[in-house]
């Protein structure tokens, strides 16, 4: 066990084993070590908002890797159907060849490599033989028993691919895979460039796809991958043309390029046994290959959200912006910097909400200017934290104010992986909040002016 | 109980008490009166297709109507928390006032008219007030609750506002809906224009929307409901200015508009009583205003897809296309006619599939030509009973082969009901299947210019 960081640890942690011990996990495993993880963040965990917490994330996990206990037998077994070929001609339709595929199936999985969930866009094709075609909600079933494990894009694809082969017997299986993972923070601000915030890092996204083919479809003189891609391509989605099966496995998840040797992760140790615990209890090996540094990058990942006595008000924010010289317009004339990117940490469900923020202010006539830079760190402050979204709404406003006093507003678009990826899966959903203060307050025609402006953004792809 | 129609129902029928009894309804009651249904519709409910048709039937009913048996205090409770108002200053944020919006919530629910599912996207807004928030997934549960019953959409929204209204006691809540409601094929037919079949006709729906609103929203002096449009505006979303509350309720089903009067429904009697004990089974009133005409309007919509010995190929198609007077290209030229629109029953869940079907032939140098209408005739034909997407694309497949003799591909492309109301809820999900005879099974060319046909066509919205 590593060195402790005290204080976070006080007397009434229950004495929890974590690490080499190797024993099987008590029940409540995971509720315990997230309780550990949230001490680790510097966080109360009898707050209300944590209260519940351990047990929230203990769920999501749960959840997320069922498809270990999940058999792609009982899924298809009642679920093939005959249907002839054709009655005569050359050619295929029906249980006798003929492409089946459905497109645009939305699915979510755990990323072995840090623990968060990455979204798929999946879609699968086959081509039916033996006069046999499966019921085609079972296609998605069939992904999602995999899917709901941890896992990594390609390996994904082989092994939907290969279940399906294996299950129905077609002449043919494709699997194609779109998946997005979230950017860690480090990585947003590094490629941060406030002047041309681009769409992809604005919703903090890293992309990849995925493949693999079976039967007919690898057949060199077949047609049918061109015709799988054809129909991919009616729904605008486009393959790339290196999609068509291979095994090299890129290291797609930005945790992938952190520097894990650093000094400060030895002071982390007890949390990164306590992910190791969580692992376990999960019924995976922390000691597979593909797992191994998992613990610590997961780790890594929270350490981005630990909580700051720093009072960026009352200590940093006037002194970081003295330096900032530039013309100060006062009056009513209202400024705006739109779409400012953040990723914070929902407190209810240890997941990232992540999107933009749109400040609207007034100057005062005695304050300080305020450039984009300055209102992006208030931004990252505020959200680098266990956070809810109104509250971050209004301590970005509330910020803002402090330094300018005339009157601030501010919008928050976020998504929510924990509404996307948990129980409900509402995939599509986004969240907006508003905050405003002072002369906004007063002024429908400000609040519309200012909300006006971000639209026009939003129209313009800004 | 009304007429039988003698030779549908054989000694083995179950002798199943439908009608006016009002006793409590048995178990499996809905699973008996889908057999019922499927015997109404000529159909072997023994046959592998249908065998467990009516234990799905009844899954989807009962999951769909889930929401009478949930409380919306169960899922609020423990999702209450607390949220500081700001610290200082006049404005809203927080706890205290700063609009919450939820978009984009994609929900189904069950119409209470017909008794098909409808798609809805939901946007839930709430002021919070007592320094109080509601944990964001929350809003789209509770909407849930209110969709997972017998609808209308102007009622589920009013519901799920004053529910928001009386659980959370917010200065205010407005919910406004999007809905999509499917198309009756009789509509369909009649508003069929082959030269310019327009996108909505093809998808097939009907769409409306509705909004309800409480509190501060519903204050002429405030702009919090121009807000609101302004942040679903971001998204694209536009609501109607007329959306903001009332309580007319149009009858925005299509089955309202049909005439329930004719002859043809008294000899359906029995399938209407069958209905109607599926509804007693859902712990629904089928006296209830709304609930009066439902069975009949859900048996007319069945009847659309009732099996039909009559074979269109050997007996009707080659007369009827003998007064066609056209052209005839012989030779390598593709002949195509793309986005015929369709819909079909699917025979495992009894709910719709539809979209559109594309065509692709060569005429034969000694056939007979074959015009869009009756291209789509035979589309219809196929369509109109209870079906898999495999089967019917061979099946249209076939029948232009038997006209034109020298080869035809058919791509079908079709939204399925079931996917995207039931269990697995892939609401973007979409099947493609292809059929191919004759000379295009030996040309991939062939089959590469027809697929970029199609594809250009939907590039163009065509």
């Amino acid at each position: 066990m590593g060195a402790l960081e005290e204080g976070h640890f006080d007397a009434e942690s229950p004495a929890i084993a974590f690490g080499g011990g190797g024993g099987a996990p008590a029940a409540g495993t995971i509720e315990d070590a997230v309780r550990v993880l949230l001490k680790g963040l510097g966080e109360d965990s009898d707050r209300e908002g944590l209260r519940k917490t351990p047990m929230r994330v203990a769920k999501a996990f749960r959840e997320g890797t069922i498809g270990y206990k999940q058999k792609v037998k009982d899924i298809v077994q009642d679920a093939l159907f005959h249907e002839a070929g054709l009655d005569n001609g050359v050619g295929q339709a029906g249980g006798s060849g003929g492409l089946v595929v459905v497109r645009d199936i939305d699915l979510f999985s755990y990323c072995e490599s840090c623990l968060l969930p990455f979204s798929i866009q999946c879609h699968v094709g086959y081509v039916p033989s033996g006069r046999r075609v499966l019921g085609l909600s079972k296609l998605s079933r069939v992904a999602d028993v995999y899917a709901k494990r941890l896992q990594e894009p390609k390996r994904l694809a082989h092994e939907i691919c290969a279940a399906l082969q294996n299950s129905i017997a077609p002449a043919g299986v494709f699997v194609a895979l779109q998946c997005w993972h979230i950017q860690f923070p480090e990585a947003l601000k590094l490629n941060l460039n406030p002047g041309h915030p681009s769409r992809s890092i604005m919703q903090g996204w890293v992309r990849t796809s995925a493949s693999s083919s079976t039967g007919v479809f690898t057949e060199k003189s077949s047609s049918l991958c061109e015709e799988f891609r054809a129909l991919l391509k009616f729904r605008g989605v486009s393959l790339d043309s290196n999609d068509s099966g291979g095994s090299s496995i890129h290291s797609w998840c930005p945790s992938k390029s952190l520097d894990l040797r650093s000094d400060s992760l030895a002071s982390h140790s007890i949390l990164v046994d306590a992910v190791a615990s969580i692992l376990r209890s999960l019924d995976e090996d922390p000691s597979r290959k593909e797992l191994v540094g998992t613990p610590y990058r997961y780790v890594r990942w929270l350490m981005n959200f630990r909580r700051s006595n720093f009072d960026l008000m009352k200590n940093g924010l006037t002194n970081q912006l003295e330096n900032v010289d530039r013309y100060i317009r006062g009056g009513n004339v209202i400024n705006s910097e739109l779409n400012l990117p953040f990723c914070a940490q929902c407190e209810h469900h240890l997941l990232p909400f992540h999107g933009v923020v749109h400040i609207g202010f007034f100057y005062g006539t005695e304050r300080k200017a305020i450039d984009r830079p300055g209102l992006q760190s208030i931004v990252h402050f505020y959200s680098c934290k266990l956070q809810v979204q109104e509250r971050l709404t209004k301590q970005i406003a509330e910020a803002v104010h402090f330094v300018l006093g005339n009157g601030v507003m501010v919008v928050a678009e976020a998504n929510h992986i924990c509404m996307i990826s948990r129980g409900v899966e509402k995939v599509g959903s986004n969240t907006a909040t508003m905050a405003v203060i002072g002369q906004f307050a007063m002024d429908a025609t400000a609040k519309s002016s200012f909300l006006e402006a971000i639209s026009k953004s939003t129209a313009t792809g800004g």
